[in-house]
């Protein structure tokens, strides 16, 4: 297999795979691509992707595979449903999952995959849309050293911060830790907020002296101006974010670790989804806090 | 009342309280000294400071009185009690209490001062007993601006990053705030960890992973070294993190505020203090998960 370079297939074309796309194709990939949206793969084959008519027709007739999709059910549809992508699995195939789903879905899959002779790697990202149009994405890896490394410059297309974290699973694995301690560090951050302003300090002094000192967090570095503000356009969506934590219960029960904090605060977010907030920024968390208190960071009282 | 050179009195010369004083003699300071422990005071005064035979006698004889005592009845008795500081309290007497306390006791502590015709601030630090020897302390300063500008110099010659957050109390209200989100961010670094290594990732990608993104966090900066290897030496007491959250959550139940995080939180400090853990350093916060999913990140399968 002459890989100098490899043929692409890209299955996932959403706010995310859209713009992954362009950055192979950028790269000097061939890319052919499909989406149940039609529209999205005109979008790109007008920027110069050639079209396929489904997974399966892409997997056979590309090098390497690469998915983007919301959820594990997704991704199992995509890979091993009908018309699915494993039906072309040979030899010398390498697939990469880039969505983030179910690590146990995931190592399912890579199994699958290896047993028809094929390379699997789970590489979820973060970063957001935001970084899949800059080219910037963290991508965590699972699978595999021989595939990380054959991944590695379709990888570096997308992405700057490429970490191989283990074999098949533990790049969604550590997905999932990530976005645990993301959505706790939203709480703790939301509930000191709430407290101070409620007891009367201007909260923009509250945010000096928290990130002068151990308190001190990337998550309010970058999302004061939403929490301070009462703003919260996405940014990343509160239904995402359910979805990971959801994904981290499950690992957890799977594992047999005891997630008392995780499950509080998802049950946090369950609550915004229930508010109607579920396509707000996750930073939109400490929105419940300030209900339960009748007090806005923003703008003081709240009446009912 | 001149006061280019006020002499100052202080009152605590606990692990934090003997180096501030230090750099109050080092700045060139006039400082008489008082403890209950005769030793710490001797000490001193085998240095340069001068010694006071209660809180009352210091206060008597000094300009700006200086206390440095573990919680709030400590504070009440130093101020209020027989022979301390308030019976000595006249105008032009500035009172700055850096001890962390209940932010409603030092609201009614500085209503005492400001009765008696003096000036009263409280100025919690962050930083630890590193920071008050390095002299680079946080303080969080509560008062009126004319007393704040007075002790500017004062605090400085003590610490680093001098904040004014407000009216009386705000100073506490801060530190609560702060110490409330540092107790969050350990235990959600802790569900990380616990929940990504006992899936079988190792550790240290998972730190790598985090503090690159959206994710990091000065906790794990700071005290990755004790979660990883398992070792737990202060640092920061539990027994003092402890005592915070306690002052945290009479705030908010003063505020009208709900805190379910920090409240679950408390609970797992109080199981490490039901371990016999109270004086470890706060991070081993992440031992009560470990414990709960018989695994250690630094040595694996617990057996019991």
């Amino acid at each position: 297999m002459s890989e100098t370079r490899p043929r692409i297939g890209f299955v996932g074309l959403g706010i995310m795979g859209r713009p992954m796309v362009r950055n192979l194709m950028r790269a000097g990939y061939d890319v052919t691509v499909h989406d149940v949206n039609r529209a999205a793969v005109d979008e790109l084959v007008a920027e110069g992707a050639h079209a396929g008519e489904s997974a399966r027709g892409v997997a056979a007739a590309t090098d390497v595979f690469i998915s983007m999709v919301p959820d594990s059910p997704d991704a199992e549809a995509v890979y091993g449903g009908p018309g699915g992508a494993f039906e072309a699995a040979r030899p010398g195939w390498l697939a990469i999952d880039m969505s983030s789903i179910s690590p146990t879905v995931a190592r399912s899959l890579a199994e699958r995959a290896t047993a028809a002779g094929a390379q699997m790697l789970d590489a979820p990202v973060s970063g957001g849309d935001k970084g899949a149009i800059a080219g910037t994405l963290s991508i965590m890896v699972g699978g595999d050293a021989a595939a990380f490394e054959r991944a590695q410059p379709i990888l570096q297309a997308m992405g700057k911060t490429i970490v191989h974290c283990g074999g098949p699973g533990a790049g969604q694995v550590v997905k999932v830790c990530n976005q645990v301690v993301v959505a706790l560090v939203i709480q703790a951050v939301s509930e000191g907020l709430v407290l101070g302003a409620k007891a009367g300090v201007n909260p923009e002094r509250i945010v000096e002296v928290l990130q002068g000192g151990l308190a001190s967090t990337r998550v309010l570095e970058m999302r004061q101006t939403n929490m301070l503000g009462g703003h919260f356009d996405p940014g990343f969506r509160v239904r995402l974010h359910l979805k990971d934590l959801a994904n981290a219960l499950a690992l957890a029960r799977d594992a047999g670790v005891v997630l008392p904090a995780t499950a509080l605060v998802e049950q946090q977010m369950e609550a915004l989804k229930v508010a109607g907030r579920a396509d707000l920024d996750h930073s939109s968390l400490i929105t419940i806090l300030e209900d339960l208190a009748h007090y806005s960071v923003a703008n003081g009282a709240i009446e009912r």
